[in-house]
């Protein structure tokens, strides 16, 4: 008897026009479009392995991380299971001679391979895929941007994370839903040179969920309905810089729709931050980095955003990444070894690295900050979308229980 | 032969409507209402004493704290000095009897009784403690709105510092200014309870300067146009709840307009922050207070609003008072001894007073802060307009130098 089982991975996303806010929360339909640069899998990735077999005993049952998670009638997870399940049952209805795998108890397994201490938003890229290895599992012909509408109302950027490259959320206008879904704007082939450093920032505190955080925006910020006017703009300009590679434009509307986003946070009643003392001294940082730079060679160099957590993202272009990490770095000392994924510092003490011309330290914290205040570098690159993994990348074993994983 | 001198005391006031952004540089027209609470100047204060004489060396000159600032043909001073002069001239010319002070040199000396590490913007009552000694001395006919018009072009929000109670700063529509003055919405003695409590707040960096600072949010914010449609509803609003006592709507719009003027400086390119780690802890502290409070009592206890700085200014009524000190105390220790000038905890330890019921500590940074975190706690009141002293209070010697105080 055939084991029916697919495993796929899906990447992290990380936005520079910022979803928040649903105009529709059951359906997850957002006030705004936003858009997001796919990070590489390589670096940062969920792992999501799903069988169907008509010998397990009744009722779906999901493990995230080795830990059961309950799959709740009517909840995000079951909705999307249904859905899917759904497009399957319709096409074994056409055709007979295929295996009855939707109406089959299933068993899921799904791995992140970095830290939720991280503080990266993990629910992106394990509801995408979720989506990936379900589509696959089910043969689904359906193309990427009809499951993002599925990915979305699990989780409402995991729409973002079922495409490689460049990806814009389109809002849409149906109240049904069916035009808010997710498309490439460029493949990761497009703009390759496009890096990303995740600084990964310590915080004392547990700040406000984004799904209640964004509510408490729409019900009480006045200066947000502003925003959702502004955003469209920005969707065409950013759209427009990424086809033809203008990274000034592309880090000038990043950095601007970060601002605006923790802005609309703080207008909000009771208000949100999730900025802290070291965020601003980040942002600080590449500030003086661009204002040096631009003094010099009329260019920016890095743009740095922020989603709802401390944790700083900063895009640069590949060359200029040797000189954003080792200038992080003489202000944020970690404790740990960066690890160094593209070799930049290959038998050279970053320490060593000198600061770009005309560059004032002074801008950071008098005497920089303490060991660990970054707690750690991640350097990645633009990615691409969902991948289909071979069998003996299962994370289930025979008895569709989770392998234990190192 | 007479000495014609003026002395006179002006107050400090903090903004429940935030000024941010002048739509005229030079004769400081700002692009929205603002509306203030004056302080007592019992507790904070600027002295200003002027005098003319005949017999001084040709030239206008002044000392701020003792040390002489240059009155720049032009600049700011020199602006206000000139108008009150001219208005001198006009009462010259129409009465030929009175001595012809405008004709005389001016000897100017003020004095600030708060610390100005204390970064409490010393501005607005400085201007208006020159403005008020000089309307003294030239014995002017001019109302304090008319005055207010003067100091408006010396610092902006010096304007509101010409009368006590609750005050209003007009914008105004003329292109020539004439319109924007301050004006009393309702005198100290309407709502007496009105108390403030002041939390110095220390800062690693200096910030950005509120002149520069607005003008580049005026420049690159989106979300400042919106904000401006936003403004008038308010002014109409903490008006009326100043004029019934409603408190809540007082505090809610002084809490909701703070933040989003911390909103619009984060909508500017570069950002500009003036909210630190303490500043985003105490607005914790005061949002809880609030909560609790609403569950036990229906109503809020206390409104916070933060400046071009990470200083925080809490207002509440006087009966409660005891219990916000208490709790600010309890989780930011200060070094020095809280003065106590009404006298809250006379033979009782601060450390006792019990938190209000149902209030949930883990709001604030886990573990508390640091001794010093907080600096230091100012308790004032709303208080009264410009004062005039006495001969015995001047800051001049007989020579025109200033006296060297204590």
């Amino acid at each position: 008897m055939p084991v029916y089982e697919a495993t796929a991975t899906a990447p992290v996303n990380i936005a520079c026009i910022k979803y928040w806010g649903k105009r529709d929360t059951s359906l997850i339909l957002p006030t705004n479009s936003s858009l997001s640069v796919t990070l590489d899998q390589d670096h940062l990735r969920s792992t999501t392995t799903s069988r169907a077999d008509a010998s397990f005993e009744k009722g779906d049952r999901l493990w995230l991380n080795g830990t059961e998670e309950s799959i709740k009638e009517g909840g995000r997870l079951a909705v999307c299971i249904k859905e899917l399940r759904g497009w399957r049952r319709e096409m074994e209805e056409k055709d007979g001679g295929l295996p009855k795998l939707s109406s089959w108890p299933l068993r899921i397994a799904s791995y992140n391979n970095f830290p939720t201490a991280a503080g990266l938003a993990s629910s992106a890229s394990g509801l995408a895929a979720l989506v990936a290895s379900l589509s696959q599992l089910y043969e689904l012909p359906q193309t990427p941007s009809e499951l993002s509408r599925i990915a979305r109302q699990g989780s409402g950027s995991a729409c973002r994370s079922l495409f490689g490259g460049f990806v814009a959320w389109r809002e849409g206008k149906l109240a049904d839903g069916s035009d808010s879904l997710a498309e490439e704007v460029a493949p990761r082939d497009h703009w390759p040179e496009m890096h990303a450093l995740i600084c990964v920032v310590s915080d004392a505190k547990k700040g406000t969920s984004s799904t209640s955080g964004m509510q408490r925006t729409v019900e009480t910020s006045p200066l947000l309905q502003h925003r959702l006017k502004v955003v469209p703009d920005r969707m065409d300009k950013i759209s427009k810089a990424i086809l033809e590679k203008d990274f000034d434009t592309f880090a000038q509307i990043t950095m601007a729709d970060s601002n605006q986003f923790h802005a609309v946070c703080l207008d909000t009643s009771p208000p949100i931050f999730y900025l802290n003392d070291v965020s601003r001294s980040l942002i600080a940082l590449i500030e003086e980095l661009n204002r040096a730079a631009m003094l010099t060679t009329g260019h920016l160099v890095a743009a740095y955003t922020f989603d709802a957590g401390p944790n700083c993202v900063i895009y640069a272009l590949e060359p200029t990444m040797r000189l954003i990490i080792s200038t992080v770095n003489r202000f944020f000392p970690q404790e740990g070894h960066f690890p160094d994924p593209f070799g930049l510092f290959e038998g050279q003490s970053m320490e060593e690295t000198a600061l770009l011309n005309g560059f004032n330290g002074g801008v950071i914290r008098t005497g920089g900050w303490e060991k660990g205040a970054v707690k750690s570098l991640i350097h990645t690159r633009v990615g691409d979308g969902p991948r289909r993994l071979g069998k003996e990348e299962s994370l289930l074993k025979a008895d569709g229980t989770p392998k234990t994983l190192a």
